[in-house]
C-alpha cells in the first residue's frame, strides 16, 4: 500500500457488531480500511477475523484510531459506549473523529456531539438504512450530516458502505432527523401493509392475488412488496428486521415529533401496532408478522 | 368491419362522463366500440363527440345496448342511475349486461346485482386503479369479479381500458373488495407521505431533498414518489385526484371493516386527516394538499 492510499484508508476502530454492524465492518475492511472491532457480545468479532481484528474492549478498539465507527441499536447504549464506565471517550485524543451510524434520534447525537466537541472530538452523524442485505454488499443509503471537514475525513469509509451517502445538513442531528422521516414512513408502510392483508383475510380474499395484483399498481410500495411477501407467505420466524426494531424506531419518531411540536396521527396508529405485537411476546419475531397482530391473531 | 368484428364489439351504453369516465368512454369508443353516452352534466357527451354519441337522457344511453358502463362516483349515484326516477333498470331487457367500473364498496354491488338478476341482467364487478392519464391511455389496472360468462361478454371492452383485468373472484363484490384492499393502501400511503413531509417541514429539513433522497429507498411507495413531488412543489391547485375522493373511499373501506369485523386504525387516522381537509374547505383541491392539513396550515 502507498503512502497515499494509506492516507486515504485511515485506521478505524469499530464499536458494535450485531446485525447490521458486523456485515458493515466486514465491507470496510475488505475495502482495505484497518478496522479494529469490539462487541458487547465476544462471540461476534472473532467471527469476522482475519478482516476484521478482534480487540479485547472498547477503548483497545478506539487506541489509535483516526475514525471510530459506532453502530449500536438504542440511545441508551450510545451513551454506554461513550461514556459509561467502560466507556471510549475519556480514550479519544483531539482530532479523532466519531461516526455514529446507529439510529438514535436527534436529541441524543446532539447531546454526543456537544460532549465530545469540548475535547476536540468531530461528530459524523451517519445513521443507515438498507437492511441486512445490502449492508453486506456496501449499499446502504447513509444520511450524513456533520461539519464539512469530518464528513471529508469520513468519505472514503462512507464511499465503502454505501451506494448513496448525500450530506443532508451541517449539524450532528439533521442525518439522524432524516433518518426520523425515513423510519416514519417504513414503518407505517409496514403496518398498513399488515393492516391490508388482515382486512383483505377478513374479507376471505386470495391474499397471493391482492399482493400480486395490487402490488404493481398505485398501491405499491417498497415495504409492500418486501414484507408483504413475507406476510403472504406467513415466514415471521425467519427474522430479516425483528419487530422490535420498529418499537424502538416509532418510539424515536413519536419524540422527535413531539419535539418539533408536529402531530403524527398516523406513526402513533403504526406503533401501537408494533407495541401491541412487542407485549404479545413477538419482538424477536420478523416485523412481518405484525400482519398477525392486526388481524388479532 | 366484418361480422366477426362486430361481434366482438358489442354496442355499449354508458353512464357516467366524469374525470375518469370521460377518457374511458373515448378510449373505448376509438377501440371501435359503438359507444351511447349519457352524463347527468350535458357539457360532458358533446364534448367527446365524434367518437362517442351523446344520447338525451340514461335510458336513450342504454337502449339497444348490450353491455352498459357505469362510470359514476358514488353509491347513491349508482343508485340513481339504476333505480331512481329515471333510472336505467326498467330498461334493461333479459341478457344484458351492467359494468360497474366505479368504487362503491361490495355492499352496493352486492345489492344491485341481486335486483338487477331478478330481470335476467347480469352484473361485472369492476373497479378501476391507475388515475386519469392512465384512463386516457387504455392502461388502467381493473379488478374484476362475476360470473365467468358475463366476465367474457365484458373482456373486449375491458381489453381496450385497461393493460391488466385480473379475474378477482366469481361473485359482484370482490372486485370492489379488492378495490378496498387498494385504497387503504392508497389513502394511508398518500396521508403518511403528507405526515412525514410536515414533520420534516417542521424539523426545518429540506423538502425537496428530502423526498429525493428518501424516495429511492425502503421508504419508496408509488403515492410518496407521485404526491410527495407535489407536496414539495406545493401545486395544490392544479388537481389531478380530488381531496373528496379518498373522504368517500376512506368511508368505504371504514365500512368494509366493519362489516368484516376487521379493525383498521391506520386507515381511521388517514380518513381523519381527508375529513380535516374537507371540512376545510379544501375538498377539491388535489388530495396532496393533506400535508398542509398534517401541518396545521
Amino acid at each position: 500500500m502507498s503512502e497515499t492510499d494509506a492516507a486515504a484508508r485511515p485506521a478505524v476502530g469499530w464499536i458494535g457488531l450485531g446485525a447490521m454492524g458486523a456485515p458493515m465492518a466486514r465491507v470496510a475492511a475488505e475495502a482495505g480500511f484497518p478496522v479494529t472491532a469490539f462487541d458487547v457480545n465476544p462471540a461476534a468479532a472473532p467471527a469476522l477475523a482475519p478482516a476484521v481484528r478482534a480487540a479485547g474492549s472498547a477503548r483497545d478498539a478506539v487506541a489509535g484510531a483516526e475514525l471510530v465507527v459506532v453502530m449500536v441499536a438504542t440511545p441508551a447504549q450510545l451513551e454506554d459506549v461513550l461514556f459509561g464506565e467502560a466507556g471510549i471517550a475519556e480514550a479519544l485524543s483531539a482530532g479523532t473523529r466519531v461516526m455514529v451510524m446507529a439510529t438514535v434520534g436527534p436529541a441524543a447525537i446532539e447531546g454526543t456531539a456537544a460532549r465530545l466537541a469540548e475535547q476536540g472530538v468531530g461528530v459524523i452523524d451517519a445513521p443507515v438504512s438498507g437492511g441486512v442485505a445490502r449492508a453486506g454488499t456496501g449499499d446502504l443509503l447513509v444520511m450524513v450530516s456533520g461539519a464539512e471537514e469530518d464528513v471529508a475525513a469520513a468519505r472514503p469509509v462512507l464511499d465503502a458502505l454505501a451506494s448513496t451517502a448525500p450530506v443532508v445538513g451541517a449539524r450532528p442531528g439533521d442525518g439522524q432527523r432524516f433518518k426520523i422521516v425515513n423510519q416514519l414512513l417504513c414503518g407505517v408502510h409496514i403496518a398498513v401493509a399488515g393492516e391490508a392483508l388482515a382486512l383483505a383475510d377478513a374479507m376471505s380474499l386470495d391474499l397471493a392475488q391482492v399482493h400480486e395484483v395490487l402490488g404493481a399498481g398505485a398501491a405499491a410500495s417498497f415495504m409492500f412488496g418486501d414484507r408483504g411477501a413475507r406476510m403472504v407467505a406467513g415466514e415471521f420466524d425467519e427474522v430479516k428486521s425483528a419487530l422490535d426494531i420498529f418499537v424502538k424506531d416509532m418510539g424515536l419518531v413519536a419524540g422527535a415529533a413531539q419535539e418539533a411540536g408536529q402531530d403524527v396521527p398516523i406513526a402513533q396508529a403504526a406503533q401501537a401496532l408494533f407495541q401491541r405485537g412487542h407485549d404479545a411476546g413477538l419482538g424477536r419475531k420478523d416485523d412481518s408478522i405484525v400482519m398477525r397482530v392486526a388481524r388479532g391473531e
